[in-house]
């Protein structure tokens, strides 16, 4: 299992007319925490893009179960429970203070540049083994 | 059931460097698509929220199928499929053209202007049984 | 001088907690108003790209006279008064109803795909040049 | 004149499929550096509009003089240069490490709950006063 932590503040421009974050503005902040999840453990995505590789939203889920509001610190955790063969999976959840406000999952899928599928980089699998690996010692 | 079809075509605002439509740019379309259902059936979102009552996302899932791509004209069905009671669920299917290109779902919650739960409005209520009674006709 | 007129409805997803359209929500309208100006004078923004130009904005300024809400229609009027040499300006208004509610404008550089300032293609400036002629006739 | 400086990390969602941040983007980037301008000197927006008062955007300019692209560190720096009165207008400058990427400004007019404008208020005043003559000392 591997986890990350990152924050976020709510953005002016993230809320709507009924005084709260729009719940589609949660989709970015998902997006930060595996961004940061796979910084943490060494692995840019920036990088694997570089590489060639793409990583799309096949399937999102997402259950709100309090309001964030303007200017709120949102914390976000992260976690890869599998390690990804074809797909990869997160899960998320997120946290005003101590109170859990959301959580849900995304899945992805690698593909090339000309959008096919295609199996993880090995730089990308080597990392997951190894972290793990770690995991499990 | 309650059907509802409504177009979009994709902004250049909301590709990503994927070259296709960000995946959070979906959620607006969703909301599109249940606007327009409502108004299409004599109740328009911005009357409800006129009257005191808001209906905020507390649930949300999507499946991407396909990529929606820059100046696409997306096809948006909305359908909810059972009478409202105190949370309203509404089904999306996106097509570009004949091709399915995603599906899923959001629910939803009737609060008062203090962001209490509260009982669908008697204008809502009534509206609704008009519409599944016409239907069930 | 060409010219080309369209409309979007707001939607609630372009709102914020002051209760009205936020205004970084009124750059994508403005490039729904050239996109739509280009198309009605049979030129597709997408074609342009797929030839292998890009036309990122360089510069933008807006004023905002009144605020737009959740909803409501808003007709976007965009002129381009001059021929575009090595940039292309598009000056915009945007109306509900009769009432303007904001004007600005846009300058665009013409980039070939690695990025690099470019002429403008040979089939964007004999059009121009059929517009700007039928213009004057 | 008062200053202040942050950092923002360009999201994937802020990309278009030229690859680059998507210029609307900038827009929020700008309200943060704002809102934490008036954060470092003691004045958290959150806190005026609990006091009832808004600062709608009337006016936006900006250059763009190169690209910002996904997962780039942007440092804004906002200035106030003078006293508000009615208005208040702030300049930007945002700089990927020691290169200028865009510049502009956003004025702001202050506004009640009706959106009827009214002065700033006292605790804003009082601030700025304390600001100007804390630059001047």
């Amino acid at each position: 299992m591997l986890r990350g932590t990152t924050e976020i503040r709510v953005r002016y421009a993230e809320t709507d007319m009924m005084g709260i974050a729009y719940h589609g503005s949660y989709l970015p902040w998902l997006e930060i925490g595996r961004t940061e999840l796979l910084r943490a453990h060494g692995l840019p995505y920036a990088e694997l893009e570089r590489l060639g590789y793409r990583l799309p939203v096949i399937d999102v889920a997402l259950k709100y179960l309090r309001p964030a509001l303007y200017d709120d610190v949102i914390r976000i955790e992260s976690t890869m429970r599998e390690k990804p063969l074809v797909r990869l999976r997160i899960d998320y959840e997120l946290f005003r203070g101590e109170t859990l406000i959301a959580r849900g999952h995304t899945s992805h899928a690698f593909l090339d540049r000309e959008n096919q599928p295609i199996r993880p980089p090995a730089v990308f699998m080597d990392a997951v083994k190894r972290w793990f690996a770690g995991n499990a010692g």
